[in-house]
Parts: structure tokens; sequence; C-alpha cells
């Protein structure tokens, strides 16, 4: 269908080549580059008049970089009588600072969902948004995929499933997250029941179920600087977890993280590439799995006007 | 006077502490940072409900960064119920991509202007815009002031005037900046009328107007790499200038520049802290004057709401 284009920006070159092969075309050609005052300038070299456009970029770091080549792109190609434009975003930067939780601070995932509009998308793709709300942040249709099926396939395949597994929330935001996971895998939950004692006292790491002896696989959307997630991993080990593993969609993996992973008790961290792993952060307990086929069959659906929701039956 | 308040983000910091002292308050307390991942981070420690907000930010690199600082801000203080947000832009990045020139194009300087509007800004003051065709990119007020008077006052102050002098565009593009320096100055202008004779064969260097024995003064918006205004000097000496000096706005100054400058015949490049210079661009022969007075002049002026234009009389 030449009336289908998928354009790759500069964060997620090889998952878009991946997505490009899976549909079954070449990625557009554009040149996306910086002037000598590292300034964005992007060059559309293809005719896309009239095209259902598709650009693929997540807004990890640099982030402001990228979520500038996203803005400018879509100018560009608004400019240039696309029909439609499709911003796939596997990961929403800023999407942590969705509420006031302080006096003055700003909501900067809504101002994204802002700026997005103002340059000329005509629809979001994404996965596991920090919080699903921000799908009310947009005024255009926004389609969310979800992380836990790909993460769940890898653990069957591994035959990791039933009722020596335990699958584990890390706080108590992500049980539904947990609960998913643990359908998948016909395993029951715990959760890890933080609390401040006193104010300036260090957190108690209460764990709410049945961990002893068991096989134990935290869950979280984003994993930052992995502070949470290697304190989980102590407390499951000290409940008496046999081996912990840790999953999450969004490696953001920033900071102290790789050294607090290769430090940690965990026995795999299973991760997707919304998010590409520099070569520096791919370590053996790391695994990487692709959301192309996720992603392009999403694609694709949209394309043809089919439902995407039931990807998830 | 309480409703005023003055807030620096991070491009210019010295520039803004000049400001606020000229004006006779203290900067607005607010902390903009960095979390672990890179996003920005925002915390306004003082209330500004009900008050006039005037934030002070070029977009000059990290330009990106920048530009996201000023649109986190803006949303913040909307939030926190400013009355008004007034922004303080000496420098307007993207200013330079103001047009389709070639097919596909974006036109990111109205993408700028529609982000700062999104954000919630509700004036823009700024300074010697690349094209003045970009005011008319908003709908909110924008005031455009005139860097000329200040680098007019450094020349007359080294009794720099009259008929031996000759004020040089450097372009076809900026021949009206030149007239206003030579009438300040009382000198006659001359322009470099740069063609190309075929394709593919170098630029001929042409000058228009008499030059021969005179001190030449350069003139541009903008200095990036240099190149121009470093080709320019080579041929106003071959010309027969006695001494050439140039100046401009915004010091850009990436890439090659400093180099080029360093070892051109160049006098002197006298420029504004538009743009402030780090440590490393702060070489001999670069004279950096401070636009802090014209700034704080204009801000006092919109906040009794006087004429802004006067201040060019
Ligand atoms: N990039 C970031 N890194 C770390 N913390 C963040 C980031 N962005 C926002 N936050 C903070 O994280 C909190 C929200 O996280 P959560 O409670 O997990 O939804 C808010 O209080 C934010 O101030
Ligand atoms: N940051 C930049 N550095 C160098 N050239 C640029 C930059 N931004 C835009 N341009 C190009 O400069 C041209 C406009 O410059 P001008 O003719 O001086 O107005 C356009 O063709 C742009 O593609």
């Amino acid at each position: 269908d030449p009336t289908l284009k998928v354009f790759s920006l500069n964060s997620n070159r090889e998952l878009s080549e991946e997505i490009a092969k899976e549909i079954g075309v070449e990625l557009g050609k554009c040149t996306v580059s910086q002037f000598s005052d590292g300034e964005i300038q992007i060059n559309i070299e293809e005719s896309i008049r009239g095209c259902d456009v598709y650009v693929i970029q997540s807004t990890c770091a640099p982030v402001n970089q990228n979520l500038m080549e996203l803005l400018i792109m879509t100018d560009a190609l608004k400019r240039a009588s696309a029909k439609t434009i499709n911003i796939v975003m596997p990961y929403y930067g800023y999407a942590r600072q969705d509420r006031k939780a302080r006096a003055r601070e700003p909501i900067t995932s809504k101002l994204v969902a802002n700026l997005i509009e103002t340059a000329g998308a005509t629809r979001v793709l994404t996965l596991d948004l920090h919080a699903p709300q921000i799908q009310g942040f947009f005024d255009i249709p926004i389609d969310h995929l979800m992380g836990v099926p790909i993460l769940a396939d890898y653990f069957k395949e591994k035959e990791m499933v039933g009722e020596d597994l335990v699958i584990v929330s890390p706080d108590h935001g992500g049980v539904t997250r947990t609960r998913r996971l643990a359908d998948r895998l016909k395993a029951p939950i715990a959760i890890i029941d933080k609390r401040r004692p006193r104010p300036n006292v260090a957190e108690v790491m209460n764990i709410v179920g049945q961990v002893e002896g068991k096989r134990a696989i935290l869950i979280d959307d984003i994993i930052d600087t992995a502070g949470t997630i290697t304190l989980a991993v102590n407390a499951l080990k000290e409940a008496g977890a046999k081996e912990v593993y840790a999953c999450c969609t969004h490696p953001v993996l920033s900071g102290p993280a790789i050294e607090r992973i290769q430090n940690s008790d965990l026995k795999e961290l299973v991760v997707t590439n919304s998010i590409p792993l520099p070569e520096e952060k791919k370590i053996d307990k790391i695994k990487e799995l692709s959301i192309a086929p996720l992603i392009s069959e999403a694609i694709i659906r949209i394309h043809e006007h089919k439902s995407v929701s039931t990807l998830f039956d």
C-alpha cells in the first residue's frame, strides 16, 4: 500500500527497521541531523502528500532532543500535506510528571500532549503509559498497547508458570499490572508494602503474600535508577524467595542502575526495546525482547481501520 | 512593586542577575535541575499567584534543553495562577528556519511560537529576530527590541564616527540593519555582494561601495560559524580597508568560529550577552556588551503599560 509510510527519527533506529520489515515497507527517506549550533535539521526526501504517515520515536534520553525531533518532523509532515500523522511513541517521556504532587509543579506530561497536538499529530500509539490517565491528556485518538503479553511469553517459554512462582509488585501503584502478568503465568501475586514508621527513619519493606521457597518475578513499568527494584530483590531474598527475576517494559536505566543491577542478587532482568540499550548497558543479566511484532501489527490494524484493543484478547 | 516577579532559567543566569538589580527586585526563587534520566525538574519556591511574571531565557545552545525549560516553566507558572507570563527571550533560537526554502522543510520558528503560546505565555519580549516576520508567527503581543543602539554607543565611545568609517553589510539581507548603525555613526555604508558565477564554482566577493583607506565595521544579527564574516574581512582588506571591526547582537559562535576569528585579520568583534560567552570563547578579540539596561527598561515599561518602541527614539 503506497499510502502507508513509516519514518524513523533518531531514538529507535533498529526497532524502526524491524517494524518496517514486519510491515513489508521500506523506511521513508529522511535525514535528521543537527546544524553546527545544535539546532535540529530535518529533510524529508520523498513526497508524502496524501499519505498515512507513521513516525517512530521514543522520548527517552536525550529526552528534550528526541521530543523536539518529533515535533519538528510533525511540523514538516503537516506542511508537506500528509493525510494523517500517526506518532508511534513506544516510550512516552515525562510521564512521571503527570500531576501536581507539590505546589507550583508543572504537569509536563500534559504539556507534552499539548505540544504534540499543536505540532499537528492526528493520532498517537504508545505502550504502557506510566499512568493510563495520560490518555485523557490528548484530544486526538490514542491507542495504548501493553507490554505484559510479551514479557509473559518469555517466561512461558522458560516454563516459568504455576504455583511455585510468585509475581511481585514493587509498590502499591503496580498491582494491576502484576495481576495481569500473574493471570498469564497462572501464578499468585505478592506486594511489597513500603512504609516509613516515622519521618526521617528508613523505610520498612514488608511483603504482603507468600514468597518463601518460590521463584519471584518483580514487574514494573519503568526501571530508572533501579533503587526500588534492587531493594525489593533484597527484601524477597530475606523473606526466603529461592530466585528473583525482574521485568519491565521501559528500561530507562539511568545513573547507578547498571551497577546496582550487576551487584544485586537479581537472576535476570527482562526488558523490551521501547528504549534501546546502548552498548554499555548490554550486560548478561539483562534480556531484551522486541516489541516490533506488536507495534507493526498495531500499525497495520490502525491503517486498515481494525480494532487494536483485540490485540490483547 | 510586589506583583512584579523576575525568574531566571539556565541560559542567562548572569544577565538575569543584572536585570533584577537594575529593576530593583530579587530574582524569583526557583530551582531548575534534571532528574537522573535527564528530564527537566522545576520547583518554583515562592507564590506567584496574581503576579506579572517575567521569565528570562534565551534559546541558545543547548537549544532543545533551553526551550523545554522555558515551556515547562511556563506550564508551571500558568498552573500556579500567574496573572501574566512574559517570556523574555534575548535570543530566539530556530529563527533561521522561518520559511520553506526547500520542499518538505519544517518552519521551526513558527512551531516554536506555537509551542510557547500553547504552554501559556501571554507576551514575548525579544531582541533582533533573524527575520522581523517572526513577530507575525505569534498571536500574543510581542515586543521586539534592537541591539543597534548598544553597538553604536560602544563605537561612539571609541570616537569611531564619521566619514573615514564605513559600515558594511556582509550580505544583501542585512542592509536595513547596516543603515541603522550607519545613521547613528554618521558613516556611509557598503555591501558585500556575493555571487556564484557558475554552479560549483567558488563565490566571488564583490564590494558595492567605497572602503579603500577606511575603517570598516561589519554588522550582522547572528555570527554562527563565522565563515561569512571572516571571508568578508578578507575581501575588505583586499579592497584596501585600513582596519576591520565586526559586530553582532547574537554571538552563536559554534564549531570553528573562535578559531576562525582568532586567525582572521579582524581587529575586534563586538557582541552582546543575549547569548553568554562560555569561558573558552572569552578571547581578547571579542568585546561583550550588556543588554541588561535595555531589557530592564523594557520590562519596567511593559509593567507600567508604557510604550516600548519609544526606547529607540
Ligand atoms: N524523570 C523523573 N525521574 C524521577 N522522578 C520523577 C521524574 N519525573 C517525575 N518524577 C517524580 O516522580 C513522582 C511521580 O512518580 P510516581 O509516584 O511513580 O508516579 C513525582 O513526584 C515526580 O516529581
Ligand atoms: N541553525 C542553523 N544553522 C545554519 N543554517 C541554518 C540553521 N537553521 C536554519 N538554517 C538554514 O539557513 C537558511 C536561512 O538562513 P538565512 O538565509 O540567513 O535566513 C535556511 O535555508 C535554513 O535551512
